[in-house]
């Protein structure tokens, strides 16, 4: 638009020049001031920010990573910047996927592949993310736009097509296995897997793609309530998938399709699907940048502030051929595994026992051997500064005080009782 | 700006037939292309969706609030639309704050009152809502600018002030206590205070002002380590208030500013905020919409995914004066308190027993008196379509099989069972 604005600028001056008569002059002038105007405001409006080539930790306003790289200075994650190298993606890109993804973006993900056939309505707008001038758009061309404009770093891949189709099932294989990205990397293209659907027939298709690729991914959903979600980690061959204890829809066969009536929506609320977005985007980041403990499921039952956790081991009778397949390989897998984690075990103990803990912090937080109380020091605490009196008597004191009153009473002389008893009485 | 490109093209026009020589219309064409161009552009440019003047139900993808409304068909809000009678003031719109006022004008929220001082930075964009073109400006105009485009009926009141300065108490107090919104309201002008602040001085503040009003509020926070959050609800007189049990800081009156190294920052996370947000303004929805538990205090240990929860009564030697005062108030109301629940229960008891259950429900679920089995029915379930067999023994008869085979045993000769083993051993 400000080359546009320049050029016109140009073409005005050449006009003026070319002119013979000045009665002229002043429409052009006019015309002038409004080319000015609105370079203007050209200029005012939005400037990207420029890409950023490594992660600071540097405390500066300009800095938009200094909070995240902080993680490292407080001791919760190791390395942060290694985010950059990881891939996800996120099927579905509603309520939660969106939020799912701005979160990721804010984080600095390395890469991310967004899938989604839908387009952006007025009726979404009671969930965070889409705004209302992205009406129109596929759901998938406005994510771009906002999260390229967050964050200039992140590779976004985005994808409108619905997987369930046989195209788009293949589009969806070759993209999760496109590994230029990070060509080093193990298995296949992406590091993780985020299924944020409202259907069990693109669920199981997620399931699916994983289970054939072997590849790891988070399961979430919101209820049609609006009130209930839950996150899940689905590992081939080592957790239940998504066939292994499937909903009743599914394992009868019925089309969920035929279940909603004409006219009737669930309801949906940007509170419930924002938490559920937040804790799995939050399990995400400590599977990928390993810290703290990655939850097999979690739900969040928000009438109750409830949040149910719970395991699923595969089943051994699961319908899925794939899921079975891995099931093997993970048995037959189990000596290396348990070798490795031996090991992990031995050079853990030998690193801790070999230096010293906290040699040289920060802090200057240094531990003392606190095993033999030092008796003067705990005694001169006791000693008030002048003027000052212990309101409560001391614990020694406390014990003794009924001694001493039990001992005057036993010197009394009962005579002198009966004897002022009776002086009492008379 | 589109009314003035149609000035420039008039111009253009008049210009044209102004002149002599026909050899200046190829520039003046060129012109009148550019600004057609930028007409264009600036038509594309988004557009505000118009106010709604009441929340309709009506299930059309161009109906912002379907999915809200959709919240009293399933049974969970009772009246969904009460929610734009509301008041809600929002303090400190930084990561939790901005997130929670997005939520709340997203749903319908009636009037927001935002207050913060600060200005939006780089650093600010690890959390949601801001964006990065809105750098310098205040968090306040940067939220009303997002939030208006977001959900033009919401009523937004922007306060960009210190809280903690005497003059922005002042202002605080104010703004809490006008009544024009809402002048029928009870109390004072809002409905609930939510503190997101990121320090103990201003939540005092907080805590004065609602101490001082009598007005109910709720605390949020999130750990500098940005993996832990908790929210808190705060009813004068009836829970603890935030000075009946203080922070260590707060209690041994140090300046936290004084706690602060240079060049360390506390750390962030998008999730975390993100869900602290969501649990502030899910509790908020069901203290304001009467749904649901409202909960007292709701942590959230992101590591372990732990959400602890607790109860504070208030501290009846509490330093806040207004407390003091807030809690004798509410001893004295209790025997107005105890009769107006006993009434309600009596109320609710009366109104239950008159009415059927489920009357006429859009399911058409009819409940059945099953106390009395019928005993046929259950034995004609028994009777399989011919050509099948049970594979096990009825309950009856497997009660009968021990008892037969035990007479049968019993009418064995013990006789001929001895001929028998002399038999094998000769």
């Amino acid at each position: 638009m400000e080359v546009e604005l320049k050029e016109m600028l140009d073409e005005l001056e050449t006009l003026k020049r070319s002119l013979p008569d000045p009665s002229h002059y002043t429409t052009i002038d006019k015309l002038r001031l409004h080319v000015e105007h609105l370079t203007n405001l050209a200029k005012s409006a939005p400037v990207r920010r420029s890409k950023v080539k490594d992660m600071s930790a540097e405390v500066v306003d300009s800095n938009p990573y200094s909070r995240l790289m902080a993680l490292q200075r407080m001791g919760i994650v190791e390395n942060y910047e290694r985010i950059r190298e990881f891939s996800v993606a996120i099927v579905g890109i509603g309520g939660v996927g969106s939020v799912a993804a701005e979160m990721l973006t804010r984080c600095g993900i390395g890469r991310l592949l967004l899938y989604d056939y839908d387009k952006v309505e007025l009726a979404n707008m009671n969930r965070l993310f889409f705004r209302p001038e992205q009406v129109g758009m596929t759901k998938t061309d406005a994510a771009v736009q906002t999260l390229s404009e967050i964050n200039p770093d992140v590779v976004l891949e985005s994808y409108t097509l619905n997987i369930t189709t046989v195209q788009g099932f293949e589009t969806f294989m070759k993209s999760l296995t496109n590994k230029s990205f990070c060509p080093s990397k193990e298995g296949s293209g992406v590091d993780l897997v985020l299924s944020c659907v409202d259907n069990y027939e693109a669920r199981m298709v997620v399931n699916q793609a994983c289970n054939e690729l072997n590849q790891t991914w988070m399961e979430s959903g919101v209820s049609e309530d609006a009130v209930s979600g839950h996150i899940q980690l689905l590992i081939p061959g080592e957790t239940a998938c998504f066939a292994c204890a499937p909903p009743l829809v599914v394992a009868s066969g019925v089309d969920e399709r035929t279940l909603k009536r004409e006219g009737v929506c669930a309801a949906s609320l940007p509170t419930t699907m924002g938490v559920v977005a937040g804790l799995l985007v939050q399990n995400t980041l400590k599977f990928l940048l390993k810290f703290g403990y990655v939850s097999p499921y979690l739900g969040y039952n928000s009438l109750k502030d409830f949040f149910p956790t719970m395991e699923m081991k595969p089943n051994p009778q699961c319908s899925n051929v794939a899921c079975l397949e891995r099931q093997k390989e993970y048995i037959l897998a189990k000596p290396a595994r348990d070798a490795a984690a031996k090991a992990k075990m031995e050079a853990d103990a030998s690193s801790t026992t070999e230096c010293p803990l906290h040699d040289d912090n920060e802090w200057n937080i240094s531990v003392v051997d606190d095993s033999v109380p030092d008796r003067k020091d705990a005694r001169s605490s006791d000693a008030l500064p002048e003027g000052l009196i212990h309101e409560l008597p001391s614990a020694d004191e406390f014990q003794k005080l009924p001694a001493s009153e039990a001992s005057a009473t036993a010197t009394d002389d009962l005579e002198d009782l009966r004897r002022q008893l009776e002086a009492l009485n008379g």
